[in-house]
């Protein structure tokens, strides 16, 4: 039996005998007496083990110490302690794998970059059981959604000759050994690279989605995404994962309404399946967390042009450190400002074009793109989307117009030509709504095991 | 309104106005009549499109081809035609995408090599419409299986400092210029890259899901992996999907009623939510797919150890290309003849432990691991798991057998010091179940844009 069936059984089971096996978190003893914490990670709440002298290997189990991991034999039986419903009073306790005294995760607060080292030991901690059963949790709620609305998954490739965005610093990938690069003529010979080409790791699988779209109607992917970035800031790391659905014969008007009731659907889901993780993360996290999320799934997203943004920014009586300018990218202290202002979620929409990529839909202005981002309360930027240039010949004008090298994008550029169609999109930072979700506040602490500049352990 | 919500509910709407969005699949003209044959990628089905003179645009639209994207308002009828239930009477057709006569995906049978080389575009074949609608529905099924039993979703790093299998080639990732790679005494200056050290793309995301079992209990992986061999066979892809579920407290045994139950599962799974698609593989890509699948759905596993089945083979009335010995691994061509001898799926366990990895579980025997094979008639190996070795000094002993570096692999073997327990785990090759769900017999044929050596496309 897991820990979380006992939980949902515990009316039913009260008397019965139950075997359990998992780590012992905490124990205390006393002469005659032992109490342990006991979890098997199966549910947020521990459950507590008592023994006493009457078990056959007392002495031993009292020398246990935390980390331990044990099995359990015993009954189901109300706890004279009032801030449980129930214990377990062990007949048998056995030892099955001892932990020693150097063992990390004592029960204490530890720091987070003390754990961010024990990576591979930080989710026996109650933070990451916390965070990390969120980010599964949050997966699923993400794959439920668009699956239940006929969105067909597609998995985008992660080796990619192309740049998607025509800017991202890519990774490097090769099968040559680095200190026998084949050169021919003064380059680089990568026609005895594996696939005949320079390589690279995918910034972005929005491309590949839309020819998805334009066969299924309605996609998204769900894959790892990477940038060569050598920032070191609480937001970035090399390493993360995206969701990017694209949908066919749908404008910017019709993809920012898919934004805003996919993103308060997967909250609501969270909401719903880890009460315990989320009120735990209100309580030692974030205060006020609960009521945030809550806040956010019964709110209506506000919506703004990019101009009457930086209009409201230049009217506020607050002095940014970057003067808000028409025409110009908005800062993260504009983000807050706007978030504030508006005291909730706000989309910005028609963006000037130069600070926003190629493949995004030309306003007849001549000067911004339907584009959007959602900007949202203590989060800044948590998607960005854009109705697609569906024009063959507006698109070519634009990658020219940007000096881009259109031969590894000629059958992108073709589904413009073959049946195109008004289709738009959007990216969703999947650690950026973890970050939202669980109010932790580093990027390196929702990945199992991130890597930043410097940082590829385990 | 979608071509799948038509079909749903065409009893409820007919003789009703409904507005269509999509393209042309096939246009038959008569003079005062046309036909179109029209998908929106939403169901496998096509609707028929009826139109007639009284069309403001007649002519315009008679003169439209395949590929053609359009909106369609008209009135849900009764069909003349006994093949179809209803069609539509359309009274507008507008075209918003044109399609010139040299598209490559025409309403004829294409050959797959054909398709592979307009991979943006091949999702829009019935062929690969039915292959990658099960791909997406595979994929949830899995998520779908392992969430409901509460398994932690686990996303293992991609890239990677440490090699898995302590066999596998692995591509190598870096930030530095390939031309201009920095050299320290002769050697490559790891110091200066993204991470510090030397890193490539993971081979299996395993070890790190062990290290999740050990916290949570029962967690599972679904991520990329990679291999950089050059294998040019129709099984072999340098990208494709794992999917790998760690159980801890769990031995041999009952990772195989896991794996048994899990597979059954998302087979059922998809048998039920892609009736239309395994209905067309079936009549044109493996004639008697769907009894195939429903006889393993209801199948009994059989489980031999690997000496029995080497037994089995060296009694058996045939020769063999390779002759089938003890202590040796076990061919194609003998995976083929078990399954036969068993008419259904068979485990193989207890393998010999120097064709196996070092992680395994070893047996009393000193000679063999507590390792198994699943091997499915008409597909052969499709999972492989194992019981992990718990024991610190008998994993270390292996390692240090095999002449492997423990140096980034420390943390891994600390998970026997730390509450170490029993644990199984096992791999999925997604694209093997899909190749084995589909009748496809080319791995080329069910990743939307496979990375094969020299193939890097898209």
């Amino acid at each position: 039996m897991t820990v979380k069936e006992l939980f949902e059984q515990k009316d039913k089971i009260l008397n019965s005998r139950v075997f359990l096996q998992g780590w012992i978190r905490n124990h205390r003893k006393q002469k005659e007496f032992g109490f342990i914490d006991f979890s098997d990670g199966s549910y947020f709440e521990h459950v507590q083990i008592v023994y006493d002298e009457k078990l056959e290997n007392f002495e031993d189990i009292q020398k246990r110490l935390v980390g331990c991991a044990i099995e359990v034999e015993g009954l189901v039986v109300n706890s004279i302690n009032p801030k449980q419903d129930f214990e377990i009073r062990a007949e048998k306790i056995k030892v099955v794998g001892d932990c020693p005294e150097d063992y990390p995760i004592q029960p204490k607060r530890h720091s987070r970059e003390f754990l961010r080292e024990q990576a591979y030991l930080r989710p026996r901690t109650n933070l990451f059981q916390a965070v990390f059963r969120v980010r599964s949790v949050l997966a699923y709620a993400i794959h439920k959604y668009f699956q239940e609305r006929d969105y067909v998954y597609v998995h985008a490739p992660l080796i990619t000759a192309s740049d998607c965005e025509g800017a991202g610093e890519m990774f490097h990938v090769t099968s040559f050994d680095l200190d026998k690069i084949p050169m021919k003529d003064g380059q680089i010979d990568f026609s005895q690279d594996m696939f005949g080409v320079h390589t690279g790791l995918t910034v972005s699988g929005q491309l590949e989605a839309e020819s998805f779209a334009l066969s299924f109607g309605k996609t998204y992917t769900f894959g790892p995404s990477f940038r060569a970035e050598h920032s070191n800031t609480r937001v970035h790391a090399n390493e993360f994962w995206m969701i990017e659905p694209e949908i066919a014969f749908c404008d910017l008007e019709g993809v920012m309404e898919i934004m805003e009731d996919s993103f308060k659907n997967v909250v609501k889901y969270v909401l719903e399946h880890c009460p315990l993780e989320l009120q735990f993360l209100d309580n030692f996290v974030e205060k006020g967390l609960i009521d945030k999320l809550t806040k956010l799934v019964n709110s209506k997203f506000n919506r703004v042009t990019h101009k009457e943004a930086i209009d409201i920014l230049q009217k506020a009586p607050i002095k940014f450190e970057f003067e808000p300018k028409q025409g110009e990218d908005i800062a993260k202290e504009h983000e807050k400002y706007l978030t504030e202002y508006f005291n909730g979620p706000v989309f910005i929409t028609d963006w000037p074009k130069d600070i926003k990529s190629f493949y995004m839909k030309q306003n007849p202005d001549g000067k911004t793109v339907a584009a959007v981002d959602l900007e949202v309360p203590g989060a800044g930027e948590i998607m960005g989307g854009s109705q697609r240039e569906e024009n063959y010949d507006k698109l070519v004008a634009r990658m020219d117009e940007l000096g881009m090298d259109k031969s590894t994008l000629d059958w992108y550029i073709n589904l413009r030509k073959f049946g195109g169609c008004v289709h738009s999109g959007f990216g969703i930072g999947f650690e950026r709504i973890l970050i939202y979700l669980t109010g932790m506040d580093n990027i390196r602490d929702v990945i199992p095991f991130p890597r930043t500049p410097g940082n590829c352990d385990f």
